[in-house]
């Protein structure tokens, strides 16, 4: 599998409902009330979404506190990484991060450039500067997927620099913003620069628990925006999907909330998993967490959990992870509280049985 | 506008519910049932789609009688228009027809090849055989839209030959299938060919009345759907237009009823508007109608409907066509006499004062 959340291929393994450890979706569910909105707007499919999305841009530029004329919308975000890829001159990429920066670049035939992350995948930006060329793509998942490590604000700034400096382009994936420490908003550091040379992308699939909605956002400069909406398909938003859009973000309860929730399972899980001598956690600020296997593959690891009802999610096409790592979501605490379980019962097996 | 059915921008040049008569959709609605299964697919947002959309290409390969191996699916035809385009040496077009096919060509930068329809739109292909080159997409509406004219059996089949001859991809833009006279089914006819050369795109937009869905599906060859799947981004359908599609294509009274209605009320109408004398109809296959006015622009007959609350398609942005087309759609009795009765009064009008 290529990505997570792929619990159809995994059906028939196991009998009962999986528990999808692979996609990192927020474990509160999407916003309250939002079923009444969208049976509301059943009668919306028999018309085009609007083709300008004038209230569902009003509504993500009010929750992102940026400029409308500034915003981009996406069938997933995904849609918005692949624009951006689609216009580079080459792509550049630290490793391990999300799959599909390589794929859309190569759907694309982009030259791609591979830069490791450095040591425990901390971001080390040494000659990156020199690397860089006019219309390079520098994609950057922040927190980057599946590593879960966010960009520090100082060493951010120092990357844009570089690349203003270059006349190249930061892309800033961060679809797991919300789950984040708070200390900055990308959106408003760059504010003031009008996001020039800048993506930043968002989406509603992880923190809103909608991966089935499709609905991603995203601000550039309105130079960029302008050329990007004209290779836009029109309508690429679905009308429930508009509906949708146009209600969640409103639930600042819900938001604050899911914050809090994941904030404390996350330490739980982190501490949990950090007792355990056969695995390596990595500090993760984010709702997943990357961990290395001692003396065990993702294959069996991945087969022990299946057996037992959960999915996880192996790294090695991850470029730059070996078949060692794996990635779990943080979940609810009845959930994470089974992980743990599993985690502790394969130790005690390897324990016994070493191989 | 680009595009029918832009109602947001219209709303305000007029107090009350404008009809839409600018984009071309069935007039009974979606199937019924249809809000039930949306309501149950609800908790199906919280999940990806699956990624390889089993079910859905088995009800979609059910109902259009073809292998599952030859199907695409995409966020409206529109994605699958814009996946054969961007694969395409050159784009070849007979004008007038549906804006997008131009609009992504320039997007991908593609040499564009613009022929004439010929007589009364007629489709002439004298010449086509010598002008196409290797690599070439040939793109023809089935029916044509504005001009709502399906290709003869016999004449595709010539076509066919040229493009086969040529090693060129012939595309076949079949959004508005089902309201066409059913002497022949393409994919039927290219069955046995196993869709070599060709694209046949259909889509749930049209006929089931579901534009704010996007749900557009296609066939092609297995060469061609393999590294076009490639290409297209994961997840492009949204969770409730799978569940949407696996229900629909069910309901063969629905279908039916659809076609006869449609059938009934295209004629009623072409009957009716071809008894004025201000204007010219050219007969449909589709549930659409393009007309030529005499002696009035587009923009004023647009403004006349618009001030009675019926909004209609200006064609001049199809190229081929000037500012004295305009294109209606087939709706249901109690609105095709509401628009009968405003072209009248456009006719009584202009008798009075001609231009």
């Amino acid at each position: 599998m290529i990505h997570g959340g792929d619990l159809v291929s995994y059906e028939d393994y196991y009998h009962g409902k999986l528990v999808d450890f692979s996609s990192n979706i927020n474990p509160l569910g999407y916003p309250r009330g939002l079923e009444e909105v969208l049976e509301a707007a059943f009668s919306s499919l028999l018309s085009y979404p609007d083709i300008k999305y004038r209230r569902l841009k009003s509504s993500v530029a009010g929750y992102l506190g940026c400029p409308e004329e500034n915003l981009l919308l996406g069938n997933g975000s995904v849609e918005l990484i692949d624009v951006f890829i689609s216009r580079a001159a080459r792509v550049v990429l630290f490793t391990p991060s999300f799959v599909e920066y390589e794929i859309r670049a190569k759907v694309h035939a982009k030259e791609l450039v591979f830069l490791d992350y450095g040591e425990d995948f901390s971001l080390e930006i040494e000659g990156l500067g020199e690397l860089l060329r006019e219309g390079d793509l520098l994609v950057l998942g922040n927190p980057n997927n599946p590593t879960g490590l966010r960009i520090e604000e100082k060493l951010l700034l120092e990357i844009y620099r570089h690349v203003r400096e270059k006349k190249a382009l930061l892309l800033l994936d961060e679809a797991f913003y919300e789950f984040c420490p708070r200390d900055y908003d990308s959106l408003e550091l760059f504010k003031e620069e009008d996001y020039r040379g800048l993506g930043i992308l968002r989406a509603a699939t992880k923190f809103f628990a909608l991966p089935g909605l499709r609905l991603g956002y995203g601000v550039s400069s309105l130079d960029q925006v302008e050329k990007i909406n004209k290779t836009l398909l029109p309508w690429n938003i679905n009308s429930l999907a508009e509906a949708a859009g146009n209600h969640i973000f409103r639930d600042r309860t819900y938001i604050e909330s899911s914050q809090a929730y994941i904030e404390a399972e996350r330490s739980f899980l982190e501490e949990n998993l950090a007792r355990l001598r056969s695995i390596r956690v990595f500090p993760s600020q984010s709702n997943f967490i990357l961990i290395k296997l001692h003396g065990m593959d993702e294959d069996r690891a991945f087969k022990f959990f299946l057996e037992r009802g959960l999915l996880i999610r192996k790294c090695s096409n991850f470029r730059g992870l070996d078949r060692s790592y794996i990635r779990v979501a943080v979940k609810d605490r009845e959930n994470n509280t089974r992980l743990l379980d599993v985690f502790r019962e394969l130790e005690d097996l390897q324990r016994k049985s070493p191989v």
